[in-house]
This record gives structure tokens, sequence and C-alpha cells, in this order.
């Protein structure tokens, strides 16, 4: 049995953010760390917040003309290795199967990291004519890479649930469409769903998807001021549909070559999710996402228990007709106030309590997870007032998410303001670029700060004249922050 | 580009099914093989059915107290080890990751073939008190396991879907009650969506799964006179708890061991779903999986196409608006006649044809795909109409297998009596038993029939006093068959 000052969150977010992060992950019984190192299991609590993220964004992808397919596990090597082609010093860090029973397998397979290499033949193989064209396919799987860092939940492990679009257009118009699609549905995942603002740009060429034409991405940033890579759009022009032979008959019988995408959203968004709601107190999670939406905590003294129970039975029965996700803590051995930090601790955005007063007076008190907040309410209309402040929660946290990002975007024109800017405040910095990954390393190497992004659209016009490392010409503005 | 004539389905579904199937799956769409002798890829028609029953049976398990959860897709070698504790003669035929990049792990890791090993110790870990029980977790993952036999799409592969779930109770009742909802909802899927009658059974001791105290089965028969196990439900007994302690403090402070159950389903119900319904024009599916329910075929002249493509769109969208899931097939570069092969091929299960005469009459024409028939309705009140035509598909789907299964339960009291019928019939055989697997060797060895299920009462009498085989007292009624 445990301790019960042990159930709560014991580190700082500020000031002990990774320990803290790790505390609110299994306390709020999101994950756990597997037996091997880069692993992890996700309880229930976390599957069910996936579930919510995989249904919007599984939604909008079919109503947009996306189908979802599965392909296998493994990738034989010498499929792998196509990609040498399209990318020098190709050197995968995977999982290898090299054994199946006790036999030796002839090629060796790697457990996908990514799986261009496997899909790419199959779109050649469907794609004859302009008519099957844009072919969109996706898998919901998991994909295993082998880099050796510190275990961290949803962030950084070796083994991580994402959804892979692959397709493949007549054109290049169609296709960078639907990188650009496929990138606002990220958004709105970020935005509309988990209440965070996210910022869109182009990875700099230096750190593209291999073979990509361009990399676009969302990043959110996270309150101890470092960005979070949330999910990446690319569009491969014609490279891998060059090396897998992906060529269809145009609408004048001539042979073309199709141009193709690849976009993939991973559980980092989970963890992105928990870094930026959660507090001291435990896990805090949006409406859209949580498990419960609201907890019905009722509390009685032995007189008071039966009617009360009933009364907040009756409650709970009312939102969960009304489609509510509705708990009703009707543990008897458990006082309120450990009800109170329990639920906290787990996140839920909205708590009912129901007591003589509320009973006597046909009312209920809120209580708003993210700070707070108690109001009393009438009983009548319960389900309307109930969205009403799951509504309030949710303008909450993203006003918060906001106010992070907000006035954390700087400018600076030199190494030595780039490194002091980044040092004192965290957040991005915005500067003038020539375009060399050389200009990046002085930064890199310095306080491990990379350029995180460029703007989308290619022709805008830099933000200063000049590089600020180098001083030769700027090309672009790059956006410099650490990142997780 | 692919000749006509290759299109349609060439071998026959009685004379030929290796082949016959082999074809419903590839030019239904329904997979393609892999590189890799052993795997497939699940097309996007193919995984749209693979969604339906997901989507059918994840709600009845959530309805039912069931929670999804994530764990990872390797087991340690000393995790799997385990179950040498369990099972006598362990030796799992799996994949081994035996690199992770450049370097060799310490320890392999095998990719699970089922996770019990993986999940119990976190069982163990959740499980404290009397009050965290029944503790219901499932997954929806792949798992593979390396036998060498030929590919046979969703029924023989390496890789395949599945859910395995895995529960832990306070005693034998509750986890035998979880073992029969399981089994009841496996049933449930066969006969209300997919429209196949099955049987419930045990599997006889010697076939049951390593470690379980009883293996519950459904049983699916072929048109072939094979048995496809449907779907397995495992009551463990404390075998597994006590290996991985799951223990718990029950209500009088003391500690006991859980009981613990596992449940698995996997794309094999596709196969046999393919198997059963599907003829010698394509593929069929019952409306509740079908990708598209209805396809609209429009049949026109030059002078008639506006006003019937009109008609016909207008058709479709008011379907489309009801729910019902349609498709308007109006490809000006197919003639009628090919599109109703293509989509008999595809396995819509209802055909909505309108041609000059429905739309002067106001009228449509049905065909129901399972025999063709043809019926024409009036356009009013047209997504009712559908409704009845879609549950007559359904009746008629289901009436046809189960006059497979009807009359195919012969009685045998001789080991040539068994040999005799199954190798003129089919079918199962019931038999009284002795509940020696050497009483099964003989017609194994003969025609690779062998004990498919025995009741699932162990109480019932067997159907003859003695063994068929060795003549001794018959503990139990065996059901010979030969299976997938
Ligand atoms: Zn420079
Ligand atoms: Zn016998």
């Amino acid at each position: 049995m445990t301790d019960e000052q042990d159930l709560g969150i014991t580190s700082s977010k500020s000031h002990q953010t990774g320990d803290w992060y790790a505390e609110v992950v299994q306390k709020g019984e999101m994950a756990d760390y597997a037996p091997m190192g880069g692993f992890i299991v996700t309880r229930p609590r976390g599957y069910a917040v996936w579930e919510r993220l995989q249904e919007n964004l599984d939604g909008w992808f079919k109503e947009t003309g996306v189908q979802n397919a599965y392909f296998p596990l493994f990738i034989p090597e010498s499929y792998l290795e196509k990609e040498k082609d399209i990318v020098e010093g190709f050197d995968p860090e995977v999982a290898w199967v090299t054994h199946g029973g006790n036999e030796e397998l002839e090629e060796r397979l790697a457990v996908r990291p990514t799986s261009e290499s496997i899909i790419a033949p199959f779109l050649a193989q469907w794609t004859r004519s302009h008519r099957d064209l844009p072919l969109r396919l996706n898998q919901w799987c998991s994909v295993v890479r082998w880099e050796a860092t510190e275990t961290k939940p949803f962030f950084r492990t070796k083994e991580f649930l994402w959804q892979e679009g692959h397709t493949a257009h007549a054109d290049e118009e169609s296709a960078w469409d639907e990188t650009m699609t496929r990138l606002d549905q990220y958004e709105r995942l970020y935005e509309e769903v988990m209440a965070m603002p996210v910022m869109k740009g182009r990875k700099p060429e230096h750190d593209k998807f291999p073979g990509a034409h361009t990399t676009s991405t969302v990043e959110a940033l996270m309150p101890d001021g470092k960005s979070v890579q949330g999910g990446t759009s690319h569009y491969l022009g014609t490279s891998f549909a060059e090396a897998f032979d992906i060529e269809f008959v145009d609408e004048d019988e001539e042979m073309q070559t199709a141009h193709t995408t690849s976009w993939g959203l991973s559980w980092r968004a989970m963890g992105a999710l928990i870094m930026t709601h959660s507090d001291d107190q435990g896990l805090v999670l949006p409406p859209a996402v949580a498990p419960e939406q609201v907890v019905v905590v009722p509390i009685y003294s032995e007189d008071t228990q039966e009617e009360i129970l009933e009364y907040s039975a009756d409650i709970a029965a009312e939102l969960d007709e009304a489609g509510v996700r509705v708990h009703l803590d009707d543990r008897d051995h458990r006082n309120p106030g450990f009800k109170y930090n329990d639920w906290e601790l787990k996140g839920v955005p909205l708590r009912i309590e129901v007591g003589p007063n509320e009973m006597a007076d046909g009312e209920v008190t809120f209580s708003h997870r993210p700070d707070g907040e108690s109001i009393t309410e009438s009983r009548e209309d319960l389900p309307a007032t109930v969205e009403e402040h799951l509504d309030a929660v949710f303008a909450k946290l993203y006003a918060s998410a906001e106010e992070t990002l907000e006035g954390e975007i700087r400018e600076a024109e030199s190494r030595e303001e780039i490194l002091g800017t980044l040092g004192q405040h965290g957040g991005y910095v915005e500067t003038g670029w020539c375009g060399d990954e050389a200009c990046e390393e002085p930064i890199k190497d310095a306080i491990a700060a990379e350029i995180v992004m460029v703007p989308l659209d290619r022709d805008e016009e830099p933000i200063h004249d000049e590089c600020a490392i180098c001083g030769e010409e700027a090309e672009e503005t790059a956006y410099f922050a650490k990142s997780y």
C-alpha cells in the first residue's frame, strides 16, 4: 500500500521539469516504463487519449479522400537499401530480425522505422492510369527506431505509435496541396482538440526527411521554452517515384512519373499535450481528449448519504444520457478531499461537487481543473451548463498555452545575441540566415539549440539582410530554438 | 493494362477452392502478397472490413468494462521463458530481434507472438486490492509467429492483426464469466455482423492454449467442409497469476491469487468471411462490413445521360444523407455491364440500376449480390426500402451459411466410420471419446482431421458410451473435422 503523501506530484514543473513530467505521466496513469530501456506501456488512460486523437484525425483524413491500409511490420534489408539511391550515407538505426524460430534468415528484416520503402512498390503496382490518382493511403501502426537515448515517455521511446500517410499524385500542384492539407489537419488537431497553438514552418534543407523535396512541420512551444516538432508532412517530389517506378499513363497516353508525399503524427503529440497543460497538482487534459470529462463527487454525512448519493447518481445519469463522459465517484472508503486530489492528479477537466447545500438549493458546484475556479449553478438544464463550463475550461487552457507562445519569438542579429537570448529566455529566436548548415553549428555546439524551422513560403523576404552568423547575404529567416 | 477477361475470377469455388480463394482476395482488392513469404499487404477494401469488425467488437468490449491499452512490441527472451514454468517443452516459434542498429543486443527480443508474458507482470503491479478487480485490458495490435507454411491471406500468415484481451479476477466464477462473455461476443460478431452461424465448444485438453485451464472456441464450417477456429477465449486459472505473482488483498485483508483470462480474435475471421460468402463471380460481403453497401449504376444513352446522371446523383445523395454507405459509379469510360461485373467482383451487397424506364416511372431496380435477384421498387422512401433490401441480403447470406452447417454434424461409432464419413462429406463427426490424445492420432495420421472441439459443458453425457477408437469408456463427445 502506498503512503497517501506519495500519491501526489512531488516535483515542481518549473524547477524540475524532467522529474515532474515523469511523475505526471506515471501518477496520472498515462504510461509506465517497460522492462527494456526505451520502451513504455501505454496504460488505459493514456491509450484513451490516443484513441481520441486518432478518432479526430482519422475522421478528417477519411473526409478528405484517405483510405486506411496495413503493410507488413518487417522490411527486407534490400528494400530499405533502395533508399540509398535517394539518400547518400543512408544508415538506418533499426531493430534487425535475424532469426525465425531456430533458423537464421537468409535476409535480415528491419522492423519498420517508417514504411516508404515497403509501401512505394505497391503504390507503383496500383498506379497505372491518371484515373488511379491521387492515391491516398494511411496506416496506424507502431514503428521502431533504435536510437540510444534516455527514455522519456511519448517524447523519446524506441517504439512509438503513429500514423503514416503515403500518397501519389499526377503533378506537383496536387502533391503540394496534399502536403499542406495534412499539415493543416495537424495544426487543427493541436488547436481545436488539444488546445495548443502551433507554428507552421519548413525544416531547413539539412534537416529534411531523407529524400524529401520539402519537409513541413508544426512546432509547439513548451512552457520550459523548448520547441516540440508536433507532426511533419513531406512533399517528396519525384525522388521516391523514380526509385520505385511509380509511373502512370496520363490523359494523352504518355508515361509520367508520379509525385508523392508522406506525413506522420506520433504519440509525441501526447507528450506535448501533457507537458503543456499539466501542473504541480498533476495531469490536466482538455475536454475533447479526457477519458472522463466530468467527475461528480458527493459530499455527505451518515444522515445525508442516501439522498445525496441519489441526487448525484441522477446528475451523472442525466449527463451520461446527454453524451458527456461522466464518472460518479461514490467510493465510500474515500473522503471528498482524497477524491478531489485523485481526480486532479488524473486530469479530469471539470468537477461537480454535490453537498447538502447544493441539494437543498437545487444546485451544483463546478470546479475548473486548470485554475480551481469554483462556480455554483442551478441544477436545471445541466447538460447545457456543463457544455458551457467545458468550453470555458478549453478556453482557459488555450489562452494559457497561447500566453506561453506569445512574446517568445525574439529577434537576434548576431551569434552572441542568439546565444544570449535563447540562454536567458528560451523560446524562438528569428534571425537572417544564409542557408548554410555550417552557420547552425556554433549555436548547436554552444547550447544545443538548432534551426527548428524556416517560413513555409520560400519567397518570403528574410527578416534581416545578413546572416547573423557569417554575415553573408541572408536567404531566409531561421527560427532557432532548443527542442525536445 | 490488364485484359478484361483477366479481371474476373477464373477458378471455381467448388473445384479449386485454394486458387479460387487467392483470386477472390486479390481481385476483390482485399489483400496482396508481400515480398516476404508469409506476409501480406491489407489493401484499403480489406482494411475497411477489418475496421468494421473492430468497431463492433471494440464497442461491445467497452460496454462490458474493457479498457484498451498498448504494450511493447518486443518481449525479452527471459520474460518469454517464464512461461516454461507453466508449460513444459515451451519452444516459441518467434521472430528474434538480435541487433539494434549496428550493435548486438545483450538479450534477444522476441517480436510478440502473444502478450501474456509482458502483460502479466503489469497486471501484477496494478492489482493490489480486491477493489482493483476485475481488471480488464485489451490491445489491438499485430503479432508474429514464425510458422513455416504456405501463405494463405488472413488464414495463414506469419504476421497477423488481432485483438488480445487480458483480465484478472478475484475468483474463478468471475474469471469464468469473463471467458464466456468474450466467447459470446465472438459468436455475436460472426452471427450478427458476418452472417455466419458458429458452434461454441471447448478445445480438448491436449490442444488447449499452453498454460490454460480451459480454451473455449467458436468454430465455423466452411463450404468445403473444413472447420475454422474463429476465436478463442481462455480461462487461465491461477497458473499465470502464480508464475507472475498477480495477488491481491481481499475484503478480509488476506492475500489471494488472482484468476486470469485471455481471449483473441484475429483477421482469420476475415478469411472465414470471404471463404463462406464469396462465389465464382468474386467477393460477397454482408452489409454490415461492406465498404460500400450500395452501388448506383446509371444506364444511359447520349440523349438521356444528363437527366439520368442527375436522377442517380440525387438517389446517391439521399442515401448518403440517410447514413447508407453508397457509391455512384458515374465513370463515363465504362459501360454498365463492366460496372456490374466490377462491383460484383468487389462484393457490394446491393446494386441499384437506374435507366430510362426507372426514371420515367419514378422507380429503381435493385439487384441482390448473393443470388442476383432483381426487384423494381418505387423511388419514394428510398432509404427505408434500401434498409429492407440490405436486411434481405443479410438474411440470404445467413440462410445459405446455415445451410452449409445444417446436416453437417454426423455421428460415427468407429475409426472406420469416422474416416469414411469425413472423407465422403467433410463437416463434423461427433463420437464418443475416452479423452486420450492417442485416440485422435489414427484419424489425424490418415486424413489430417482432428478433434476441433468438445462440448463446453464438462458434465454433458457423451453421445456414446464407448470411445470410437479404443473402445474404453467415453468421457465426452468429440467433434472431429478437418480444419484450416
Ligand atoms: Zn551564414
Ligand atoms: Zn480412446
